[in-house]
């Protein structure tokens, strides 16, 4: 299944990297811890860092998106353009023109409202604890009424949607192929270190799995 | 040395979390390879991934900035928006409520002008170059002037700039401490791979150094 192109997600150039399938757009959205998130701020841009969870073709952003942008997501919903990018590897060429990176990106344009709905909105902050590390809901204590209503949280249906991939080997001219230089690609990943306890952990408490588990999807 | 607060870089929450200092902002700007630029097309806000790379008090975005924008800033110039994202670690609470990351983003706000001056564009793709990989630009081959031609470089002066920061512990109420919840950080890192040479690559150029000494600065 695949979303549909419209004139801001279709693209201007390099087509041949541009996907609008449907599962790729939720791997590459599920795999991202941070999102950023952009709106319009008396006519200029403002590009914050955030947290996101999709559940279904919806996209849940953490409500620290500054004052602001809030009171504009209340007031009628807050348009937004919200991209997601892992970098897969660094693509070095022969020349310094044609190098460049691997990577999955995702850009999601929408208007953002806030969830009123208090079952939504739980529902929403479990699945962005679950985001963060999955497992995890089950290993804490959920929000109290209190801190549900101290929370926002945005809602923002995939619906104008795009991916956009490049992978594989650097493109270099042929004339440069004999150049006594080095190319090709260096994968990167995100990996976890090992895992610090709180100070005030008492010591009997041991890591539970879904923290020596963690790891990004492969 | 810091860079002045501006309305737009003065925070509206945890101001604890926010800094000014030149050195904190060019680590950040210089540990990421890829940043987030937003900006305004037809009022409404459209982020997209990109490369950077910083000289002195300057950013050079590459210019795949989709050519709306590359238009616009022909044009006079782009009001931009460009914000940069580490990732240190997860942070696990014992209440899903108090769930966070600790990170180091930079904001950077201004205005965006391509870059007409031939020493000045070449001065920056060898910083871009060198942003993918420290010692690159010495093995590779220097871009011709029909790539100079053809690659368009932005020009965003650091002025109006601001850092965030957290780290530490998670922050749990007293009363959730005796909680049998695993609570601490989980940090995060981007490691290399290893380099998997070009297909056409002859055999016997070896991988240099600054490809197997690759790593994000600690």
């Amino acid at each position: 299944m695949s979303y549909s192109p419209s004139t801001r997600t279709r693209p201007t150039r390099a087509p041949q990297r541009v996907s609008y399938d449907r599962e790729l757009v939720h791997c590459v959205l599920d795999e991202a811890v941070v999102s950023h998130v952009g709106f319009v701020v008396d006519g200029a841009p403002v590009v914050l860092p955030q947290l996101h969870a999709r559940l279904d073709d919806v996209l849940y952003l953490h409500g620290s998106t500054g004052a602001r942008a809030l009171l504009a997501a209340r007031d009628g919903g807050l348009e937004v353009c919200v991209t997601v990018t892992l970098l897969d590897a660094l693509v070095l060429a022969r020349s310094a023109f044609h190098h460049s990176v691997n990577y999955r990106s995702v850009v999601v344009h929408g208007t953002a409202v806030v969830v009123v709905d208090d079952k939504e909105k739980a529902a929403a902050l479990a699945v962005l604890v679950e985001a963060i590390a999955p497992g995890r809901g089950a290993g804490t204590r959920p929000p109290t009424r209190k801190e549900l209503a101290a929370t926002t949280v945005l809602r923002l249906p995939l619906e104008e949607v795009s991916a956009k991939v490049r992978t594989g080997p650097p493109v270099d001219e042929d004339a440069d192929l004999c150049l006594p230089y080095w190319a090709g690609v260096l994968p990167l990943r995100t990996v976890a270190g090992p895992p610090i306890p709180a100070p005030d952990l008492p010591t009997h408490i041991e890591v539970p799995d879904h923290v020596t588990a963690w790891r990004r999807p492969a």
